[in-house]
């Protein structure tokens, strides 16, 4: 069974509104070719702990309801990267996918960026954001779709936890920067595809040149042998591969990693 | 604290005295500059399932002596690579540390490689090897080191264990192929570096004209950021890396990785 995903490697700007309909835009050109499409990771407002308030909304507001309306009217899922959501005083990191009108999956960023590399990024979602606290994953157009955001795909015990429920694509929104992302964006993305046998897809925002947070573009789709099928460079652009279900289970049964564990021996 | 370490890639004949011989050379020449000295997988004879039994050992005889006596004489800790093991009727892929003339680490390997690549590799250890049961840390020059065999670093799980267990070094003596090394061999040693934010030591035997297993080399010392520090190409090779336990320190402080885990959530 095969499907087309696109990636839309969006030039987010401070302005909500015209976020939504630069989006929009590029959904519409992604959707001629496309069954599955995703956005980056903080898509309708600029990646900055002080301003996400700025941008938040409890569910079913305006950008979750774009979301399912865009979805409907073009009969595609959308993997709407991620906003900021309000829930009871709380902000989370937030990435809805709807396929079709409906809300199918949700996943709240689990493991918040906190990080101080000197000469490098300093960054500390938690200062504003709460955690979220399960793994991800939900069947949509036929497939089992993981889906986790940025800083999560660092650990992967939280990837093996997708696959053990089932991921064959597991989907990242994420916005590594020009510290992290030349030296590990590439290395990690392909490890958790060749060690998990899953395609792996990374959706960053596009590089700003006035935005002060320097997102490192390269989104990828890469496939459960660890080849890199599409990539971005860091500007603007709509990426396209091919999912294909039989190229999993051909590369799980040569190379059977998943059913060479030995469980019991690693804890 | 600073460590030299050194990685011979060495080239394997079908002789077990020659191997012997040849490596003791190659070790006297290291033992000038460095303090560990790791040697490959099935150092002392050729990596083909059909002949391991011809060469195999059991613990306290030829080899393993060999390597007391070279450890002590040069005063070094010898990561003695792997050779086949015999016990009570069963054969092993196992590695022995000795350090200055003492046993110290002894890991059998636990993910026996039975793989079936259509066009590129076919190979069947568990056809006469029986699996080691357990994860392997050890101190030793001050350090805590992780050993693990070839087919063994696949699984992150494993790599995880011996992290939690305090491996600052993780050393794997390794024969990948020219199937799965360019696919794979890069990718795989550089990430299990950076998620562990460890020394990572690949040893692989250099790649034989005569022999039918052709081994990927590319022997490699990586630091805890991922940047490979030491990489041979295909030939015979000593290279040689410092391993610096305050950039470990400096590593996990600024990108707090293992902290952020949460245990919790992943099973």
């Amino acid at each position: 069974m095969k499907k087309t995903i696109a990636v839309i490697q969006l030039d987010i700007s401070r302005d909500k509104q015209e976020n939504l309909i630069h989006a929009e835009y590029l959904i519409k050109e992604a959707a001629a070719q496309a069954n599955i499409i995703v956005l980056p990771e903080m898509f309708n407002c600029p990646y900055n702990a002080k301003t996400f308030y700025k941008y938040a909304e409890v569910e079913f507001s305006e950008t979750t309801k774009w979301m399912a309306d865009l979805s409907e009217t073009l009969g595609i899922t959308l993997v709407g990267g991620s906003i900021p959501e309000l829930e009871d005083e709380k902000m989370y990191n937030t990435s809805y996918t709807y396929s079709k009108g409906k809300l199918i999956g949700k996943h709240r960023k689990v493991h918040l960026f906190d990080v101080d590399i000197k000469g490098g990024i300093t960054f500390k979602e938690s200062s504003v954001l709460s955690p979220g606290e399960k793994v991800t994953t939900f069947d949509v157009e036929g497939l089992k779709l993981g889906v986790a955001i940025c800083y999560d795909m660092r650990f992967p015990e939280m990837m093996r936890a997708m696959v053990d429920h089932g991921a064959e694509v597991i989907v990242v929104p994420a916005a590594f920067n020009t510290t992290t992302g030349p030296a590990h964006w590439h290395i990690t993305s392909r490890a958790r595809a060749v060690d998990n046998q899953v395609y792996f897809v990374v959706a960053s925002p596009a590089r700003s040149s006035y935005l002060s947070y320097k997102a490192y573009g390269h989104s990828m789709v890469i496939d459960p042998w660890g080849e890199i099928l599409s990539e971005a460079n860091e500007l603007e652009e709509i990426i396209y591969a091919e999912i294909d279900t039989g190229y999993i289970k051909k590369v799980r049964a040569e190379l059977p990693l998943l059913q060479h564990r030995k469980k019991n021996l690693y804890s």
